[in-house]
């Protein structure tokens, strides 16, 4: 059953009013096929010339590459990433597969495939939270991912935990974020600030 | 009902296998609530310090701006988008609102806001197909976008056609694509090329 969390001012599918970037993450570990299907989500996404620029890099926890993985982060992301199932860094290819020119559209791309991983994760009960607090130059190096890659972001993956097994200082900040207002980001005919 | 056009190696959501880039558009009006459940989707995406960097600006067919947002696209574009409903072109604000410095992610954040509605646009039988294939420089001057915004791409949106409806050369490209297998994009530990 999935919970929406929170409430539109049009209908949409509910998996977009249930997906949130939680921090409960629970120690019980996703299957194989879990963690697969977060890709074979991302997998289906658009993008320019159907390049599919993104590429995932994943660790699990306790592997040999784990510690590593995990001290990529800020100390406010360690701090319930540590928890996670895996980390992923995501890294998008800059240039097309067909004529190696720039793709101007590599990393709005990749979040599009991200944000499908996200919405499959939602429908699972599985945490998929991205973050922008960590060392990319360091990701970069860790992961061996070529300079002709943008790294774009990490994600942290894991079972949503109940909310009583949060530490307080975790807990608190659970609550659902809100969003800007329709008019305040869509506009008819021209921009408007 | 939601037709799955592709099949995928592991389970997922059938809205991702549903969503695909037709230029099949019938010349059947959205409703409002059509069009604003779109951008209600896109409201919902994850982003960086839920900053919502992205910006959409459409001009509705047969609108006094129409003629000016159609001739941004490529000739290969318009053959297509002439018959949507609605052109949007996206844009994605550079900085965070909250302090005003540079974030890495504005990009990617408004990529993931673009396929919550295509998804939603899916679900509901509804176009939503974006374009690389346009005047970037143009479409900023047009539309009044700041210059601390970065133009991401255009979408067309409107009802899906009947495929026995479009011209032969539209109708031969209706093919879905496929994708790369996981093994090729998707890596333990370490970027494998």
């Amino acid at each position: 059953m999935l919970k929406k969390l929170r409430s539109s001012e049009y209908p949409i599918l509910d998996v977009f009013l249930a997906r949130r970037s939680s921090r409960a993450l629970s120690p019980e570990p996703l299957t194989n096929e879990e963690l697969m299907a977060l890709f074979e989500a991302a997998r289906w996404a658009q993008s320019s010339y159907n390049n599919q620029p993104w590429r995932f890099i994943y660790s699990k926890n306790n592997s040999n590459t784990w510690k590593s993985f995990l001290d990529l982060l800020v100390d406010a992301n360690k701090e319930w990433a540590k928890n996670a199932y895996a980390l992923i860094i995501v890294a998008s290819k800059n240039n097309f597969d067909y004529n190696n020119k720039p793709s101007r559209t590599h990393s709005f791309d990749t979040g599009a495939a991200c944000q499908n991983m996200a919405l499959e994760g939602a429908q699972r009960g599985i945490v998929v939270h991205g973050m922008e607090g960590f060392d990319y130059e360091r990701a970069r190096s860790l992961a061996h991912i070529p300079s002709d890659y943008t790294i774009e972001a990490m994600f942290a993956v894991g079972k949503l935990a109940d909310l009583d097994e949060l530490p307080e200082s975790l807990r608190v900040r659970e609550k659902p974020s809100d969003r800007k207002k329709l008019d305040e980001f869509v506009f008819e005919n021209q921009f408007k600030n």
